[in-house]
């Protein structure tokens, strides 16, 4: 742009925009009309822009690039780490079930509009009624019977015991509407005619399985492979309690790993075969027994889990929830007993934890089959399958119907293009059901995109042949694992959060260093400008190592500011005092669950705690190899 | 739970679980109506749910946990990244100014309802009749000038126009309507009533703004502290268009920085101050002059940059995103003019890129003043301001309106409470109103939560006083980091979009190591099973290093290969030929950009990459430390 030709070209543009720029500062300095100023800037913005656009033009770089050849290669460079849209529309959520079936029951008050989950409302009901005085043991008996068979009740049965037992809305006593499906998606418009419906997705799964042929191509068309995703979902929830555990927008992980149905192995089972599990199968659920330990290897090989990959799954979930300060002994699978199962679904494990609202579903992990993949190909007509190599090649009958270009040219001109592609695309069926009406009629109305053509017999060539195939299609199983992350985050804290001995006011949480999202703290001892430029060092030392760190230099004690980095998790602690100013220069690393300290030189500390907190380094080890700092904490301020 | 006492409690309800369960069984054996099985099965998940309520009430831990308490906790540890809900209620929005302001002008086909929004309509229907032939030059330049106008037109200047070139809808021909303000949030209905307005944010900035009060407590009341966060907003564009660069649901990261207006300096500008930026001032533009070069330490100390702060994040930009892959020479920082500033920003400045879209806004970067917080306090009526410590103590006026609580209590018996405590937080112009009426008329109706009370003139006791105070209340300017994450990453994709030269085809993306996603590939020279052991061995040796790396087993030549790895951005390949096999065991590790390849030892490969991944090495330094690996590419299959 500093080339001299460019800006000979360009001095009457600059000069035409000072001009136009010289009289809107003169406009403003007089405090002319907002109109005037208003005309004046919209001519100088023009006059820019007419200078930006000779700019761009003499600059060789932009003129060439080549948008559309950068955007094919960009379509290949699929991630198999997706982030896929949450404005989902109607159609993929129509094809996946989730339009008709993704809701809950309410009703609502005539009046008021108050809403109520339905079997919430029954169950609140029928226990009041229950132990009210002059309640009669039958009546007591049959709301037990109601209670016991609500979960499985549908739509009608719930309505007759609504009438039945004459329910009012118990915040006002009005009459209550018939019950509603109240489908838990949020709608949207998207757009602004308002006429494209959408929806925000209620798991993220679905933009997986409509994005699968091209995470089968980036895998060169091979099975078995997986994708995963991380994002928000939406449910519109009737009536969201229990803190974490149910709300209306969620972060989601769901990992679908698709598979061959015929071959469930998992490469990398061997490396987990020996973990074990604590597994609640539905077989000792019916039979009222306790959840019992098993390998997972041992579980595959009897049948107990279904297939490799999933226990492949299950023993990964584990290890990850455990590293992440889930308790092992408040941790177990509950195999899904047929009758929870989803219809499609072959075999489903939650891994439950133990929490004070009970053992809560933290992480799902399903054998969905072939059920998603086969919906959208139904759906949308595109067949979301795979290739798998025959171990010999096959023989098979073809049935194809050729059609006759010149025929369907003269008799159907501009749309000859149309009704030829559609006769390639169909199915074995359709060919069939062509053939026989044109033998019978000799007609046959081909319905392309809303418009009908009538075909003649000459039009069209039913050809059979048999051919030699190497390959056969195959729509790939779904294994599942998905985690609800709030779940998750809400058990770690509970399981890790603890109490001092000998103080109850004093808590903190012992998360593992792993996650804990601050894995330091600096504290210097005082206020003293000679601490400074020690905090400062220290600081671009733990920076430079990636980890994160909090100043404290706040007034309150040593022994106060360490229980504040305690209730906020941070594992180590690095205290500055007066000794840190000697040579050589060392301080105290402090660890949050022992309140262990040692002494380590200032040069070393920063990697000790980066060790430390990548598990490269236990507590134990730092404590058996550096001096043991004697100061009590509880003196400490 | 293995406890021998528990056993023999739970032992009854375990067997009255199985007895179920058999029945289950039975049912389904027998084929019973399902019916039957589904009362069975309600019945069995009771007896499960009695057993498991008994097994929970054993166990120790569980009975003890207080929720409540960790809560508390929880509430405190209050991160500086915060991660806020998508679902936004309308109060919010309506405070921010969204509610009112955030639309774009549109028309719509009285007919067919076709949307079209109105300044891209007015501009094509202008352009088409300046070029037809019987334009009159008096009608052409009016065009002309009011094109020029039509940035800073309103909507019923924008009408007029369409009156008066009688504009109809472009697709139809049929009539449109009036134009219509088209607001650009996604409203939603948050719960099962319909009644409860929201929408999906439409910036991730006002989820910061909201939880400021608890941002502050956090950094121990102390100002400048900063808040970021990364995340999807919506905006329900009319047209969107020019692919990644305006879409309807895209990432933004924002970060929100709070300081003292009277003192924007920032602790590490001396660490940036020598950064060179290319700035195009808003006098630069006013003079149809380039943009130029200066450090941003010059920038602030003339005044040319507002601040110090904003100097910091200007600068930081700057190093994100060239070291993320973005052209140097293709970015620059343009200031806001006055009139496209919002009006309560004192300085704005985006950084632009060159693209083949022309230049446009990555990162915005703008000191908002003390707008937001302001706006967000006066619509919840909560004071959304930190503390600053006076240089010295100052007396002030206060007045009080303390109530009787005898008088009150007497009169208002349990609604006492709600009106001692609205008397406590009255402001000092409300105490003066109610303090001129009592005297006046000798009664004041107070009205709290919709309730009207009468209080009399015994009822409140005005007290005037003098205090010092050390501290005043300042509410924060915000300096707010604006980046548009789909924009930056289309950026960088077009900046790293190269062909290799002699070879059209051969296109590739060279991306940074830092932030391409796969760092390097694994490529057997061929499918030969001697390889097996040491593609295992290097891929095990590259995870422990958290080094991303994807296997290429298939069958392409190692020239087509690399040219796959090449395509989607992996910045290093390691190759394992024939000669690893012998001892000592090598392998060539490939420059995706130089081609350049070099001969390395199988045990120093993995963390050689990790080193020039994390650009703790050159690749010249590697090339000057190792042989030379002379083999052509070309060659290579």
């Amino acid at each position: 742009m500093s080339d001299p030709r460019f800006e000979e070209i360009l001095a009457p543009l600059r000069a035409n925009v000072k001009e136009q720029g010289d009289i809107v500062r003169k406009l403003k300095a007089e405090g002319a009309p907002d109109l005037d100023i208003k005309q004046a800037v919209a001519e100088l913005k023009l006059r820019k822009k007419v200078l930006e656009d000779k700019e761009l033009s003499l600059a060789p770089t932009s003129a060439t690039f080549d948008r559309a050849k950068m955007e094919d290669l960009l379509k290949q460079e699929q991630m198999l780490e997706v982030d896929c849209s949450i404005l989902t529309p109607e159609t993929v959520l129509k094809a996946s079930g989730h339009v008709d079936r993704f809701a809950d029951l309410m009703t609502k008050d005539v009046k008021t509009g108050d809403c109520f989950r339905l079997d919430h409302l029954i169950k609140a009901h029928l226990e009041k009624i229950a132990v009210e005085k002059n309640t009669s043991p039958d009546v007591k008996a049959e709301c037990r019977d109601i209670h016991t068979k609500l979960e499985g009740m549908n739509k009608e049965e719930m309505a007759a015991v609504m009438e039945k037992f004459n329910m009012k809305s118990p915040l006002t006593g009005n009459d209550l509407t018939e019950p509603i499906e109240f489908n838990l998606m949020f709608g949207i418009h998207i757009g602004p005619t308002g006429l494209v419906k959408g929806f925000l997705r209620p798991e993220t799964a679905q933009g997986i399985f409509v994005n699968f042929k091209r995470l089968l191509e980036f895998n060169q068309g091979k099975l078995p492979f997986a994708a995963a995703q991380i994002g928000n979902a939406f449910r519109n929830e009737i009536s969201p309690r229990s803190g974490l555990i149910r709300v209306r927008e969620f972060t989601m992980a769901e990992i679908e790993h698709f598979c061959d149905p015929s071959n469930k192995k998992h490469p990398k089972f061997d490396d987990v075969r020996s973990t074990e599990l604590l597994l609640y199968s539905a077989c000792n659920q019916m039979d009222g027994k306790s959840p019992e330990r098993h390998t997972i290897g041992s579980a595959v090989d009897k049948g107990l889990v279904a297939n490799e990959t999933l226990g492949y799954f299950m023993a990964r979930i584990q290890t990850f929830l455990t590293r992440s300060g889930v308790d092992p002994t408040k941790l177990r699978f509950r195999q899904h007993m047929s009758n929870e199962m989803a219809h499609y679904a072959q075999d489903c494990w939650d891994a439950e934890c133990l929490t004070s609202y009970g053992w809560i579903e933290c992480v799902g992990c399903a054998d969905r089959s072939a059920y998603d993949l086969s919906q959208h190909s139904k759906a949308t007509g595109i067949r979301l399958a795979a290739e798998r190599k025959l171990t010999e090649p096959k023989v098979v009958d073809v049935i194809e119907a050729v059609p006759n270009k010149a025929a369907i040219g003269k008799a159907f001109k501009k749309n000859a293009k149309q009704i030829v592609d559609a006769l390639t695309t169909l199915s074995i069926e359709d060919i069939g059901n062509i053939e026989a009406k044109l033998d019978k009629d000799g007609t046959y109305d081909l319905v392309v995109d809303n418009n009908s053509f009538t075909l003649s017999k000459d039009m069209i060539d039913v050809k059979r042949y048999k051919k030699t195939v190497h390959v056969e299609d195959v729509i790939p199983s779904v294994i599942e694992p998905s985690f609800g992350i709030g779940r998750v985050m809400y058990t770690i804290f509970e399981h890790n959060f603890k109490t001092r001995e000998n103080d109850e006011q004093r808590t903190y949480l012992s998360l593992p260093a792993l996650v804990a999202p601050v894995k330091c703290s600096v504290l210097p001892l005082s206020s003293n400008t000679d601490f400074h430029p020690f905090i400062k060092e220290l600081s671009s030392a733990l920076t430079k190592l990636d980890i994160s760190h909090k100043v404290d230099d706040s007034s309150g004690s040593i022994g106060r500011r360490y229980a504040r980095t305690d209730e906020i998790a941070i594992p180590y602690g690095i205290t500055i005092d007066f000794d840190t100013l000697k040579e050589p220069h060392s301080a105290t690393l402090r660890e949050r669950d022992s309140m262990g300290q040692v002494r380590i030189s200032l040069n070393e500390i920063a990697e000790v705690v980066h060790n430390l907190s990548y598990n490269k380094l236990t507590w134990k080890e730092v404590e058996n190899k550096y001096p043991k700092f004697e100061q009590q904490e509880s003196k400490g301020n």
